[in-house]
């Protein structure tokens, strides 16, 4: 991150790192829009009433106000008054239900944008960051097929960022339906409550999390235990899932709730065919991890959570789920399943610890040099002449002694300098071009008309350390 | 735009338009980067300190405040607060400022963002768009040649865009040094007045800008008929303009004040150099408009506004100048030259007057069909390898009848469906896969490790109607 970055939470990339990011931004694009996934960019705005309405996040938006409008803010309530979206899952559903009659449903989307979080300052989590978000929506109805294909985008998707030294990524699936079922059948009812606890495994543990289940959720030591037996589940195929999902059923008798049972066991079914699916396409990439519990109350089917090899300090680095209710229109619904990655946090991590870098900071592979102010035009057209032929060229600022032109190349990683002929005096041929790799030290005659850098020089790149 | 947007002045693009957008937002950038521009991003929020300090849109910020600081936002002074920033000039004077020690200068930049106005909603004008500027920024110093080049990018930019319906554009310059100078030889002191008021001349009309210039900047009938007279002249090379400059100097006896004369030769030279150049790489490309004044207070040499042919309503669509005092530390100063254009503005005319439109709304040049739930893990084997080889593939929702699956394709525009081979009861060869243009109607065997579409229909891409 740019040193010195003086508003805290507001990440800001030098050059050279902005040139991860955006190739970052370039892969993901690529592998939405191969998979069909259709880009949108909404409105960074949207009404207090919508910011409010939805999720856990709902105390940590940016509201905005006009210069005119500053010592009489309190005049429009909240809900009246614009802010920052802090999500773009919030915008996604405005945006269907207010575009609807345009949109082909079911309506696949990928949309990269920034959002905001209203964050104390002190805290240092970003306040200001980039989502990467695919989402699929359907009108009214919504397959089922859709809950394992959109992992599996994004984990093709972060499977392209391994070239940039991303660690293997892992989707952790469960179900909402599993999770309430077998709650229910223990007896319990606040389940956003034993949901909001499990989130909490990871941070404070299970002795912990087992004391909070009984002291906020109004479980025995029993139910609570059970929770954690079920949180502590993982399987790798449906038939795992299913043999110690059963097991656990019996042991604590949720079958006995033939109706939490039948629910858990919609649940079961659905993630059993998600692990299933995923490992005949790419094994591994997607298990059932019965301890994902995700916070925001709008999930109502899966829920995921990616987590990097390596990486477990880093937390889930992807996450979504399907949501039935998010969006509603009148009597219509519009069911949707969708992933999220938080790409800045990722991009950081990229940088500073799968040292991911660019191989230039320039986009030119060519710095044509100019021997003097007079020849600068010369110099400009065989740098036009370069540029009509696809090749990015940068021409120098000054007819400064070679030397200072050349360190201007290699400061901005530019990996050629181009040497314009020079008439010699008296002569009537003047010299060819000629052309030098400053990296490897190779200079030969060039013609503007057909040279072309070798390939490893050729465009800006970016490369990792093993 | 969107239909029922509703939050006026926060455009939305519906994926149609999108598409436009993004075509425009990548030409553009391949362009700056052929020309050897970095791209940068900055953070979307500044100190309101910064934000009020410069130029005419400082009465139109946003100003953020947290959830939490409702109610008592005017404790905090409005310099402390953040606010969003309205150009992305005032973020790239403060960005090199900070990160100086790591930038290689002169620092040519690429960004393109969306900037915030805090207008009132009723005057119907963007609050919320996108600007994509280029500027060369200098440590120190900053040879003029940049003001040429500069301008030159951007014509090459928005030539570029002609392939999407944009009219021909072209730059109008113009130079303070020679205004002041002129304006000064004729006894006047107000210069900023006397710009200001000449900025007018295009909405309010010579007869009212002559009224203004003596009532507000103490002009008699004869300075403000000489700064009229200045306004309306325009060359299109460099002799003529000086021609017409010293013809108007002796007649209102500029050339009597030996400094203020000196001073507006400066800007002469600098200016026909800057029509001269361009002529030899782009005849008619820039002309010398001595009425472009521009707001903003900062420039302090050149001065560009550019207009498009056939579309004088629009006023201008890429604008900007130099600036020598822009930004600087202690003793240091980063004199630079940019220019910005408005980009959305610019694609709501492409959209709405020149006939832009998208070839498709979906990325996906292919939809495979599903002749069964059951088959669908075929289906997705066979779109997989067609992404495998780049082709943008979707798979159809359902396996509902094949005219509906042929209707969804056809109301993304994706204009191939692929139909997988179906087996033959009790025939041990299947019949072939098959692939149909839904747009020709042509319907042909395929195979999916060597079948490309069509190169009409490869890919997304943007056409208007001429």
């Amino acid at each position: 991150m740019a040193k010195g970055a003086s508003i805290s939470g507001f990440p800001e990339w030098l050059p050279s790192e902005r040139v991860v990011e955006q190739h970052v931004i370039d892969t993901l694009r690529r592998v939405f829009e191969l998979n069909g996934f259709i880009g949108i960019e909404t409105r960074a705005v949207e009404q207090g009433s919508s910011l409010l309405k939805k999720g856990e996040t709902s105390k940590e938006i940016y509201l905005l106000s006009r210069l005119q409008e500053v010592g009489h803010e309190s005049d429009t309530p909240i809900e009246d008054r614009l802010g920052l979206h802090f999500d773009l899952t919030v915008p996604l559903s405005r945006y269907v239900v207010e575009h609807s009659g345009d949109l082909a449903f079911p309506f696949k989307r990928w949309q990269m944008q920034k959002v905001w979080r209203g964050e104390r300052p002190q805290e240092g989590r970003f306040r200001e960051f980039v989502q990467a978000d695919i989402d699929v929506v359907g009108n009214g109805e919504l397959p089922e097929h859709y809950e394992v294909e959109l992992p599996l985008v994004m984990v093709s998707a972060l499977e392209e960022l391994r070239h940039y030294g991303l660690p293997k990524a892992t989707v952790h699936a469960n179900n909402r339906k599993l999770s309430e079922g077998f709650y229910r059948g223990l007896g319990l009812d606040d389940i956003e409550g034993v949901l909001r606890e499990i989130d909490k495994l990871d941070k404070i543990g299970a002795d912990e999390v087992a004391k909070l289940l009984v002291e906020q959720c109004g479980a025995n030591q029993e139910q609570a235990q059970a929770c954690l037996a079920l949180a502590s589940l993982t399987a790798h195929d449906g038939s795992e899932l299913a043999e110690k999902f059963e097991a656990l059923s019996k042991q604590y008798g949720v079958d006995n709730n033939p109706e939490a049972y039948e629910l858990a066991r919609q649940g079961l079914a659905t993630l059993s065919m998600i692990v299933d699916e995923a490992a005949k396409i790419r094994p591994g990439s997607v298990i059932a991890d019965l301890k994902i519990a995700r916070g925001l109350d709008y999930y109502t089917g899966s829920v995921y959570e990616t987590f990097l090899e390596g990486a477990a300090s880093l937390g889930s680095i992807c996450s979504g789920g399907r949501y039935d209710n998010l969006a509603s229109q009148g009597n219509k619904r519009y069911p949707g399943v969708g992933l999220s990655i938080g790409l800045s946090r990722l991009v950081s991590y990229m940088l500073h610890s799968a040292g991911a870098h660019a191989s230039r900071v320039s986009p030119a592979a060519v710095l044509v040099a100019v021997w003097d102010e007079e020849d600068r035009a010369d110099s400009n057209a065989i740098a036009n002449a370069l540029r009509a032929r696809g090749i990015a060229a940068d021409v120098a600022p000054t007819a400064a002694k070679l030397g200072k032109q050349i360190k201007y190349a290699d400061k901005l990683g530019i990996p050629y300098v181009w040497f314009p002929a020079q008439s010699v005096e008296g002569d009537d041929n003047s010299a060819s071009d000629e052309v030098k790799n400053i990296i490897t030290g190779d200079q030969n005659a060039a013609d503007v008309k057909s040279w072309e850098p070798d390939t490893l020089y050729a465009r800006q790149s970016v490369n990792f350390e093993a």
